[in-house]
């Protein structure tokens, strides 16, 4: 099997067979073959692009380039969700817990932050010592003991999927449906879940611009999950605004705790009802709308918020933040930005808006960077809001006061302020089940 | 200007500007894009194609990666032919005394075999002691004494070419018009030509196999060197069956002589005659049909015969050889392939003959390999003659009796004998100008 007749093959609008894609992963990952014909095969795939049946096999094939997990020693049913990132999406930290009080068990990998996203594992370091490199059997033991914990993704973790990626990232090859779809679902699938609830952001702040793209993503990875034998199903969710209003580390974490407390923003509570009740459907735990009043009740109860503090401590982080936010670090800058005219907020660049919270120092421009977990900012005011001229829009936060200028200007940059009202736009646009 | 810029514009469909185009050439040649980004670049290429400007943009830039001639010190009009390559093309060695023996000089480069295809450096050296290499001074010395000089590429012609290609070839992405046409054109405009006339084959022995790709490469090519300055135009001819009844080095040297002694094939002669009398119509010689006749008593008077002696004698081969061509060495072997069944021959896989040869010793398989000079074959019988059960088709010569029983096999496998006759195919198909 050449290389050249499998890029060929898929320049001339081929199929490729299970075996001449597997053939590319392993060969791909163990540097037998070279980065330029995998950029050619990249860039035919852009073009030609792949069906399931060989999408899901490229995401097995890179699911299997590295370590898989094995969660038999967790017992019950396991269930997990993923967001294809956003800016203020501290779901998980809402999501995880809420399921685990009700005895679904959640062994969650999670990414670092990136660019104008941000990331579970940054978010959970605001605790002070929490740990997320657990080794493996303490991983199990926690999250059979307590029912949730939350790791970092480990190195070993779907390799092919780094390489890829990065050659993708250097020659206009991010942007393919199938490879996007196997890059997720690669390094998803290699845990060991038997219930995954995607959650497909669209909008300005997510990378998948259209609704249209959005949906389309979703269909393909509830396909490849099925196909991998998960039980699967997906919402579209609104990524034109921040989620919630706090963005950056602990100002999420801080938000998050408020939401299991039953007092966080409405979108926010609002979406992780409907990913928790999705999660407990697919295990099993009746119909949707039986599983929507028993997480609320959860909520409700406390049992969410108390099922977070006991996560925390099991990672080694202080419980009594979770009861007590005030004990978070707080930033040693702030400042208000005032709305320079009155009218309504009739959209919010979210992207811009997620590295003006880079730009405070709570994300990374590389994964080398350091952050500052203090930093981001909190809205006062989101899209569609009336706002008079000089009232307050947000307040940002950081512990370097010089950036606080430029900061400035580019959350008024993305901010748009009109006279009329923006037409509404739902939280949830889709569910592909 | 990045690179990935440049991939992305190109992948969406949009025309690159001069200077994007002339930095991915310089900063290619030089090293400092990696192969990976210039793959993806050459497959979007592929699937976007390029317009006539951009195209021009990159052949100048191939051009100028490397040394240009210039032939400032030639007198006169310079003229050359460029052929696509094909099997038993020996036109060069035919009309570029032809033309030289009528007063436009002909300062030639001329690449080495490989593959199916010949090259007319290899050629020449049937002529034991004739010199390829020769240096600049001698070279221009020998077009002004004689007329007609015929060199090997030098390793600094167009080095981005070079690159370029061997990156091509192993990323399925050779076969691309823009990028056929700029590799070709870049080469041939390095020399210091006024007037070229493009052999543009088609069919089973070219590596453009259908009318329509032909066609639209001739176009191209004259169009990007009318825009480079110089007087273009373009046949589109029949390599669907060898060009002539020679094929190998040695073999179709003789046919060559016995062509400029009048005595040719009619096919081979027929295309000698238009390519030279092309070029002197370029040249500013008269109409074609003026141009035509003067070829013919050229020819005819043994001017031309005379004019290769000479260039043969300059060059340091013996010109008693075109005199007497029982003074080329001979094979040691030979094999007469018999006709398997009676009837007409409707078809010869020119490619594959082209690959009969190279396995008789005729051919290289990489550029390091080494040639036999005496091997190839000798038609008697082509595309369309009646043959009848064990008459001779044709002859193969070899230095190696063990090659002789494949050989064999694959003449007659590339031969199709049918009762009826195939439809007669016209030598030359078209004319750009």
């Amino acid at each position: 099997m050449r290389m050249y007749d499998i890029i060929k093959k898929k320049r001339d609008g081929g199929c490729l067979s299970t075996e001449e894609i597997r053939a590319f992963v392993a060969g791909y990952t163990a540097g037998e073959i070279p980065d330029y014909q995998a950029a050619a095969l990249a860039m035919a795939i852009y073009f030609r692009g792949m069906d399931d049946r060989e999408t899901t096999d490229l995401t097995l094939a890179v699911r299997d380039s590295g370590e898989r997990l094995d969660f038999s020693k967790i017992a019950g049913i396991r269930a997990d969700k993923h967001s294809t990132g956003g800016v203020g999406d501290k779901t998980s930290l809402i999501v995880a817990p809420t399921v685990a009080a009700l005895g679904v068990k959640v062994a969650k990998m999670s990414g670092r932050g990136l660019g104008h996203t941000g990331g579970t594992v940054d978010k959970l370091e605001a605790f002070a010592g929490f740990r997320t490199d657990l080794p493996k059997e303490e991983f199990e033991e926690i999250v059979n003991r307590v029912g949730v914990a939350i790791v970092g993704q480990t190195a070993t973790l779907a390799p092919a999927d780094k390489k890829l990626y990065a050659l993708r990232d250097v020659t206009a090859t991010v942007d393919s449906m199938p490879l996007i779809a196997s890059s997720i679902m690669g390094k998803k699938l290699a845990a060991d879940d038997d219930c995954i609830v995607l959650d497909v952001k669209t909008g300005s702040g997510s990378f998948m611009k259209t609704e249209e793209k959005s949906f389309e993503l979703a269909r393909l990875m509830v396909e490849i999950g099925r196909r991998a034998g998960k039980k699967m199903s997906a919402l579209i969710t609104d990524m034109d605004a921040p989620l919630g209003r706090a963005v950056g580390n602990s100002l999420e974490v801080i938000e998050a705790i408020d939401t299991l407390a039953g007092h966080g923003p409405a979108d926010l509570t609002a979406l992780s009802v409907a990913l928790s009740a999705e999660m407990l459907y697919l295990a099993g735990r009746g119909s949707r709308e039986e599983c929507e009043r028993t997480v609320k009740e959860t909520i409700a109860s406390g049992a969410a918020l108390r099922k977070l503090a006991e996560m925390v401590e099991a990672q080694g982080g202080d419980p009594a933040w979770v009861m007590d936010t005030a004990q978070f670090p707080r930033a040693a800058y702030e400042r208000k930005v005032l709305a320079p005219r009155a009218g309504f907020i009739t959209r919010m660049d979210t992207e811009a808006l997620g590295l003006t919270a880079l730009s405070l120092g709570a994300g990374r421009n590389t994964m080398g960077d350091k952050i500052d977990l203090t930093a981001g900012f909190y809205l006062e005011k989101k899209t569609g809001d009336r706002v008079e001229t000089g009232e307050v829009l947000a307040t940002l936060y950081t512990s370097k006061e010089e950036l606080l200028d430029g900061a400035e200007r580019s959350f008024l940059g993305a901010t748009s302020i009109e006279d009329a009202p923006p037409a509404p736009r739902p939280l949830i646009l889709g569910h592909i089940d």
